[in-house]
């Protein structure tokens, strides 16, 4: 009998199943932060439900509780104050752990249900979910609500369809009748269990505190694990908002709470105890290379899903159709002020120019052009400030300021600090663009996060899909693109995008962009360069995350 | 449109698919080395074939010979003098890697196809493979034949159903369009390209050449790696037979051979060279832990699905088939003298001994029984040479000297040295019994590998389901056993191999061994304990070998 979660939440499984396979293009949750789809009262009770959570304690009733603990500072310059509780990890993994065999009893078909309804309970929250994101993470109010909201959801069912698709096939039973010839044929009665590997940890990163958490989350969970999350220290009201709700609709369901967790740890060394732990099993983890190399060299307990650092190259060698590529490379460059793992920052540019439906253009008429295409672009400040959000780290601003400053080559387009009118203390900057000869590596060789794009002069077209090549084998992409009008060079550059395994976005001059990726359609990274180890979501996502224990005998007369 | 070799084997293929969905019995090569399956001449061709062999140089054509090596000795005294090519490492990974683009372009239905074809090809050649297993690990003839052959091919094409039902996921092509409320709706045309990671390194045992490699070099293959084997040293006709087929086959189809090679290294050193090699991205395993752990260590730049050692244990509580369940044990003690992953070698007895059919029977009797049922089994010389094979190792030989002499604890049966009259220089050992309290771990708490096993005085049942659970945590264990009337052990036995992820077999009295897996049906090991980090076969063994490359562009008008 299917669980009666399933049954509710069983179009929305089939939808994401169907989809998956055709990798068309199919939404679970509206991306609109609009009363028809979320209710007349849903932006009002967003908002004063994220207002309630500011200056109090964020209560969870989670084991192993000693006292309160606040991390957060926001990119808007507001005041957060939210305590939230500070657990000895390990109790956290003793208790997600006690929880776990009644959430293997429940079942692939409970699971993927209560998942479900979580998600959509989730979905319900995501005006609430859009100012926390937008608060801690500096985004912009309509990238919050989406990529906070409902493009998080879907990574997250995503994540939960693949699971389900993979535990689907195996059987709970089968009966195993050999043939002996004249004698009667040998026959087995085997069960089938599907049992989680132990406890996932999800860590999260400061710029997408959902989008980026929910993948590991939801295929951790599906797949029969408990899961702790542990968020980036200056980010953590949504992750405390997202363990309040899945713990809900666990408690709803008859199941231990304990089963999710928020780990908020007091210190660096706190956090590493807890991805250390023996009884961790898998580690979902976005952020700094350095870490990620840690957690795969010292967590050898557990399987490790990694996003890591990387350098997103742009090849431009021609184009039929220069100011719709300079306004959406613009686009790209100033979306969340470069502060996603997606953004370009190598744009290679061949040393005799490019050519285009405006005549020939020299390699620095380009990069003046898009200069200007992004000033235009950003000359309203209600503009701006919506695109741009605010700059999440104290890092990415001393980047920018450097970059500035002429430390990484040619300043292009100088950075710009702007004074946002609602919040008068975020701190907003504008792209750098610095332009530099293909020798000067140091500069652009290694991720520069934030808004800093380099024009990278390059012998010819040629030498720039070489180059992309190996900065892409060398520090990792999850983004490549290429303008030409010239099918040999896509051609050439779609097979150096198979050799190093990175995503291409081809000639995009409308209304998509290079950084961003649909959920059921777009793989989010190959798993395949250093930037990734795995991919959003695939098989290879959620298939190790569970085992098969069988059991067989012969069938009592 | 399907690749022809697709359709010529779309039988075979469909019944894989349907069967490890359903995982019920069936079957693709014929187990019986009759006439009737493999054609009136086909034993005496084999065995021709196999003839043919020795003495000689075995040819294969590859990259980077330098010369020739031959390195093995027969269980059976028997000559073989076959000497292979000695080629150089690098050469071999590099023209491996040439072979590749060309490899991925044929596509996942023309690579399914085509290993589907080099399949029956193998299976076309299963006698003389029969011979070639038999004299280099030790087998019997019926056991090299159908464990070396046909399951050995099976365990192969299990491999390739998934990887194709994986593979087979991915569209070629989509076209995602999003609507835009009164806007022209956003069009992408996405292609999606599956790519190979890199070169797999196939490393083989000496006890089952084929049975063990197949699985990971048809899961590396039919997803668009190349692959090389590295075979046991003393193990290396069968894969020589298998390289040189697969070879055959894609030269037909007009492919570089070059793609699939076989590597018989000078040293350890040259081993650890190939296997440490950057372009080296996939490595199965199977064989000591040591080395195991030394290629997870070392080998960082390729993922390693390794089978280590383990301890497989069997609990004894009680049993309503007495004769019939000491039946059931002599056999699969005595099997190929234990030189399988999956023989038992702890027997946990209580210390108060067990209700059976025939009344209790004290923890001496049950000792004392089950070694007059294999000197029983074992009375016929004709079945006892059929049975056990011979000894593959001198270490195997010198375990069973210590074990015999008392230093594994007390003797309760020791073991003989038989003559087979077909092979005078053959080194044939009967299985040792020896009988220890459960605190001595020392003597039983790690493989003892070969015809060795502990009978281990445990309190009761309750302590022996404890230490078979602690077993299997800190040693690893592929299979588990269980012999009782009582429901509430069994549920308790079967929730402890829940914990730590073991299969389970209850109450074997019949035609079913414990140490014995059928494609298809049985998982062969679980991935979830430390005697093997991957199961035969499931999708998490084939998902992460290949990645998924995609490009998207609005579509041209």
């Amino acid at each position: 009998m299917p669980h009666p979660l399933l049954d509710k939440h069983r179009s929305t499984l089939d939808g994401a199943l169907r989809t998956i396979k055709t990798r068309g293009y199919w939404s679970a949750y509206s991306e609109m932060p609009s009363p028809k789809a979320y209710g007349e009262t849903a932006a009002e009770d967003g908002k004063r439900a994220f207002e309630a959570h500011l200056g109090n304690h964020f209560e969870l009733h989670q084991a192993g509780q000693t006292g309160w603990r606040g991390t957060e500072t926001s990119p808007y310059g507001i005041e957060l104050n939210v305590q939230y509780p500070a657990c000895d990890v390990p109790a956290l993994v003793a208790a997600a752990q006690a929880a776990m065999p009644a959430w293997q009893a429940v079942g692939v078909d409970g699971r993927t249900g209560i998942c479900l309804e979580i998600l959509d309970r989730l979905n319900k929250q995501s005006f609430e979910m859009a100012h926390a994101v937008m608060m801690t993470s500096g985004q912009g109010w309509m990238m919050a609500f989406q990529a906070g909201g409902p493009h998080a959801q879907e990574r997250g069912l995503e994540a939960v369809a693949y699971a389900y698709r993979e535990m689907s096939f195996i059987p709970e039973r089968s009966l195993w009748e050999k043939p002996q010839g004249k004698h009667p044929a040998l026959v087995m009665e085997k069960h089938f269990q599907v049992v989680g590997r132990g406890v996932g940890v999800v860590v999260g990163c400061a710029t997408f505190p959902t989008w980026n958490s929910y993948p590991g989350l939801f295929a951790a969970l599906a797949t029969g694990n408990p899961v702790i999350l542990k968020p980036h220290s200056s980010v953590v009201l949504p992750a405390a908002i997202t363990v309040r709700t899945i713990r809900q609709v666990l408690t709803e369901n008859g199941l231990n709470p304990d089963l999710v967790a928020l780990c908020v740890p007091a210190s660096h060394e706190a956090t590493q105890a807890l991805v250390a732990h023996p009884d961790v099993r898998s580690i979902d983890y976005t952020g700094s290379t350095h870490f990620g190399r840690w957690l795969i060299d010292n967590c050898r307990q557990a399987q490790v899903y990694a996003e890591l650092a990387g350098v997103n190259p742009i090849v431009i060698d021609s184009t039929d159709a220069y100011q719709a590529m300079l306004r959406n490379l613009a686009f790209t460059l100033s979306l969340y002020s470069g502060q996603m793992c997606t953004t370009s920052q190598a744009i290679l540019i061949p040393a005799s120019g490019i050519h285009t439906d405006e005549g020939d253009k020299s390699f620095e008429q380009v990069g003046s052009d898009l200069a200007s295409a992004i000033t235009r672009f950003l000359a309203k400040p209600e503009v701006a400030h919506a695109v741009l959000g605010a700059i999440q780290s104290d890092n990415t601003l001393r980047r920018i300021e450097q970059a500035g400053a002429g430390a990484m080559g040619q300043v292009v387009l100088a950075p710009q600090s702007l004074t946002n009118p609602d919040f008068p203390k975020a701190r907003v900057r504008t792209p750098v663009l610095v332009s530099c000869p293909a020798a000067d590596e140091s500069h652009y060789m290694h991720e520069q996060f934030g808004p800093i794009s380099f024009l990278i002069k390059v012998a010819d077209t040629t030498a720039a899909i070489a180059l992309a090549e190996r900065i892409v084998r060398t520090q990792g992409a999850l983004t490549a693109g290429i303008y030409s009008t010239d099918t040999a060079v896509l051609d050439a550059m779609t097979q150096a995008t198979w050799r190093v395994q990175v995503a291409l976005s081809i000639n995009l001059t409308g209304g998509v962009f290079v950084n961003q990726s649909a959920a059921f359609s777009d793989f989010h990274g190959t798993g395949g360069n250093p930037a990734a180890n795995a991919s959003y979501a695939d098989s290879a996502f959620v298939a190790n995350r569970f085992r098969v224990v069988q059991r067989r005998a012969h069938p009592s007369a």
